[in-house]
């Protein structure tokens, strides 16, 4: 590898099952066999640019400046939507298609400068894939990235800018505080362990006054109706409460979250995620 | 890595449920720590050697030349079946069980020499495994592939070369078109997104007079019965029907397929491939 | 990559499903962009330490000397358990919460030194994670082996050592044979075709003068109870047998394993591994 150049990360739907992801590493080895690939996760949700813009946020931050995420869900794959690449103001690029998987990081990092992936120049050709308009992952944005990652173009050789505030977001909910009630969404789950990640900064608790050790009473609704009520206990790690205890901690992100200890919540107490699931917490 | 030396693009039907691909690679970097691998899949449907073949063929010519496939779906691993290294008419060597999985890229691509690993030679020793029969991609595929790929052995080392004629192939049934009438069979699904994909280039189609933005009449058979007939729009991508609807378009392959946008055919409809699934399209 | 140290070897039950190994991996490449990453597995059982012990054993001597395995199953994250960093008699380092992972590698390969990790100076720092107990893999494990790899710690500098014999080990049940009766348990899975493999050493089977070929006598046991009992063909491979019948053979480590020739013994005869699952066979 050529540690020059910018690693690659890939996020995907396309899962490992069949040959796609294959197909589209090759493109990018095939433009500079010295690029280093790395498996960011190819088994995001189905169609869900929600946690394709979560996972980048999750991620982002702990690599080297500079790495070129490359994120592919893209239900409007062949459509009018922009492919782009986004320079964000730590100085990553993200190369996906414009359709809310820009989300959380244009809001809690923030994004530099945004350009339009110009096709007649950043487009695969001579393998006989002109006509197709259903794999932009293989035809454009891996072998868009894999150019850029090469030096082959620079930033300004992806194509046109267009205004950041065009870029695609979906809606951000505010969590709230005060006389010692916290409110928040769920936004995401942990879908291998089954935990609940809410949007409430733990900071926002310990100004509330709630701290590790206590037990606080929880109230899970779903559009409005109450799923899940309990006294729950707010640790800072799953051992802390007992073998198929539900308890509160903060996640890796220092995000409040719920969790059973060596279980599943969603399943176990049958909850999911999304603005639709509201959640309150007192002492 | 050793950029001068060839990649290794494994696919296997092992999964990464337990140890296998790592003690497989594990014995690809004791042979040679410069030589790269690369995750083709390890998902393929279990003893499935037509998607081992379907899937070489999906992806080999998105690679740089040289580069060297191990695959690796061996239901009669232990048996008389050969072990193989073929070296393909446009420069790529595939090293595999000969039990069909060489079909696609055989009668598509085109095979230039065969040869059948000595396993006098071209067999792990040294690690306790010389009694071992049922794991031929760790000490067999694995192992002599290393070996070609850092140059210990040329192609000739591999074993004596045997007819290309030889070679086991599954049958390959041939689309028809005439009058207007388009008749083929679903040849593999993509088992992620649910679609069909037949065995009819878009040319055939558009020999036809069919043109995106059509209307074709679909039938669907099982065993010559009826199982799906509708009217459905021919398009270049799934965001040109509406979420839900059944949609035809052109693969990454550049041949006729079908799909729920945004949803799964193959679920929705229960519909599958293979030789016993045609379907027909008609304006 | 720099081939001067040595490749880190990571096998987690984190899944991909969302961003914890891409985070962790993140971490790793900000320590030494020239690190080589190895995917183990990030399939294991979820929290099943026996798992992570069992295939650390059955890889492990297949890599070069050296290389270091990332293991991270870990139900007490954030608890008094160990956080540790094993040399073994034969070469190789583990990192890993000491909760058992290292049965099997103790007990068969031998462990020559332990240190327990200093988290005052081999944890992650300045990416705002130090109020994070839920992810050690990222903070702690990936962030440790990837400072030891990179020769900015020695062994040493891992931290204090403990002794040998403090390691957390689960029991190991031994096999028993005598006038041409084998008995022991199954002991491990193969979760993707649904063998299953036993703790008795092939060796065992051959001084009691079983041969391949040889048809034996089976009664599996689970708590006592009869599940399974039938006249079973011992070969040396899955074709040996006719598709769907069950078979006994030796495993990809010299131990006696059965499975159904192209099927699924553990589904097909609702069977399973652990203590209480005990096997017998005599001719």
């Amino acid at each position: 590898m050529d540690q020059t150049k910018p690693m690659l990360v890939f996020q995907t739907d396309f899962t490992y099952k069949e040959g796609a992801v294959c197909a589209m590493y090759g493109v990018v080895k095939s433009v500079d066999r010295s690029l280093e690939i790395i498996d960011g996760t190819h088994e995001l949700p189905q169609y869900d640019t929600w946690s394709a813009s979560y996972r980048l946020y999750q991620s982002m931050k702990f690599w080297p400046k500079g790495t070129i995420f490359v994120s592919v869900v893209d239900p409007g794959v062949g459509t009018a939507r922009r492919a782009c690449v986004a320079k964000t103001t730590d100085g990553y690029y993200i190369v996906t298609p414009d359709n809310g998987a820009l989300t959380h990081v244009k809001t809690f990092v923030g994004i530099e400068e945004v350009r339009e992936i110009d096709e007649t120049v950043n487009r695969l050709r001579g393998k006989g894939t002109e006509g197709v308009s259903i794999f932009h992952g293989r035809d454009l944005f891996g072998y868009c990235a894999a150019r850029l990652a090469s030096g082959i173009i620079d930033f300004e050789g992806v194509g046109p800018t267009y205004p950041v505030d065009e870029i695609v977001c979906h809606e951000l909910l505010q969590p709230t505080a005060h006389d010692g009630v916290v409110e928040g969404i769920f936004e995401i789950n942990d879908p291998n362990f089954g935990n609940l990640w809410t949007n409430i900064p733990l900071q926002m608790f310990l100004d509330q006054g709630f701290a590790y050790g206590d037990h606080l009473h929880v109230v899970i609704r779903h559009q409005g109706e109450v799923r899940y009520e309990d006294t729950v206990l707010f640790h800072h790690s799953f051992g802390m409460a007992n073998k198929g205890d539900v308890m509160i901690y903060n996640n890796e992100l220092m995000k409040v979250a719920m969790a059973v200890t060596m279980g599943n919540l969603c399943k176990t107490h049958n909850l999911d995620f999304g603005p639709d699931w509201t959640v309150t917490f007192s002492k």
